[in-house]
């Protein structure tokens, strides 16, 4: 087996919990402005916009957009959806920036240093690199580098990223190893030639929901947390 | 005045001592070899050849390339200046990575960390993401983000190097101040829009040379060392 020289960590959902996030960040904003809003469901209704504004992206039916972008159109329509009204301009651009707040799951910071110790550790996320770069100021997540969507133009899945990153970091694709949550984002890494790395987060999606959390004999390594992976990669 | 968000760094020079360093290597790898190499000039032939490869390439004349690669090509030139024939190819592949080990100036890791603490620090250096990956990994650089040539696919001074690295970082560029110790880097930095911070590095060719040390007042800041800098910057 070829020996793994980086991790690349796909970023929502693996690294940081988005759903947690945004939704307390919702509810806050809810009493402050005297608005009834489930924010369990506003979380996932603005999550779920965003895989088919990537996916129109990738068709070429629209031009490459930062993250952001999308995130800022996907939270109109959401708005609208839940009948808010009442947000002023300034408070729907800071609510879009929770993206660059969302916190670390506990295990991430702790185990992202011991990985570090023997890896190089970067992002690969469809997520613009200001958002990341922030994101990791707020978390005080210790990357080794960012790469993104805007580093490529492309998102994962195309292999542009994945093959991508192998080239930015000089290494081989089988000397590469992506970490994700997400099970087709590591098979589309495997198809590529990447080593693959699975993370269990149950509640990527909050609590009563049944994520397909099946450790799987295809990925190189399957593990319940950061500090679990550090540990079976020895660091 | 626009208040500065993200501060990006030359590399060369300014961040390492890439004299230093090379010079050290070469002497110790002549001694273990038994050869008589003047290191000095042997490091100066090396870094002489690295600004006319990366104009061949801003000219069209040749296509785009790492600087891994360029300074594998300038080696073998700088090699059969010396008439050094007795490196095997492991040893070069070896000696060409000395650029990924270059040494951090004494203040530089200090002055980083606190710099840091107020501002996104990133790279913008026409180095390769790899090597400078490697080099912060090797030397404790603390960097919030690595952008570099292949970022962009171009190299200083290039405009869209400074206006590329104000778009990834998401700040306008009057929120970017470039830190250099090279005036022509700071000047078409200027040129773009960002603000301008000089650093005096007296050695960065060795001793007994006399590189242009004098403050500009076209300079946002001129300072004598990145302790200097933070100092100024109220870090």
């Amino acid at each position: 087996m070829a020996e793994i020289k980086a991790l690349v960590f796909d970023v929502f959902g693996t690294v940081v919990d988005w759903h947690g996030s945004v939704a307390r960040e919702v509810r806050v904003l809810a009493r402050q402005k005297g608005l009834r809003i489930n924010a369990v469901k506003f979380a996932r209704a603005w999550r779920g916009g965003y895989r088919p504004a990537m996916d129109r992206v990738r068709s070429g039916e629209t031009a490459f957009a930062k993250i952001d972008v999308m995130h800022r159109a996907i939270l109109e329509d959401v708005l609208a959806q839940f009948r808010v009204t009442a947000l002023s301009e300034a408070e729907k651009f800071h609510l879009n920036r929770v993206w660059h707040r969302l916190k670390p799951w506990p295990d991430t910071v702790r185990g992202l240093k011991r990985l570090k110790s023997k890896f190089v550790i970067s992002t690969l996320s469809n997520g613009n690199t200001g958002l990341l770069v922030n994101m990791a100021k707020n978390g005080g997540l210790p990357w080794d580098c960012v790469l993104s969507s805007d580093t490529f133009g492309h998102f994962k899945p195309d292999p542009e990223m994945y093959l991508g990153a192998a080239d930015r970091l000089d290494v081989k694709p089988e000397e590469l190893m992506m970490v994700a949550s997400h099970k087709h984002d590591l098979r589309a890494a495997a198809k590529n030639g990447l080593k693959t790395a699975f993370i269990q987060r149950p509640h990527e999606y909050g609590r009563n929901n049944n994520p397909d959390l099946a450790p799987e004999a295809e990925f190189t390594y399957n593990a319940s947390s950061f500090l679990d992976l550090a540990e079976q990669l020895g660091c």
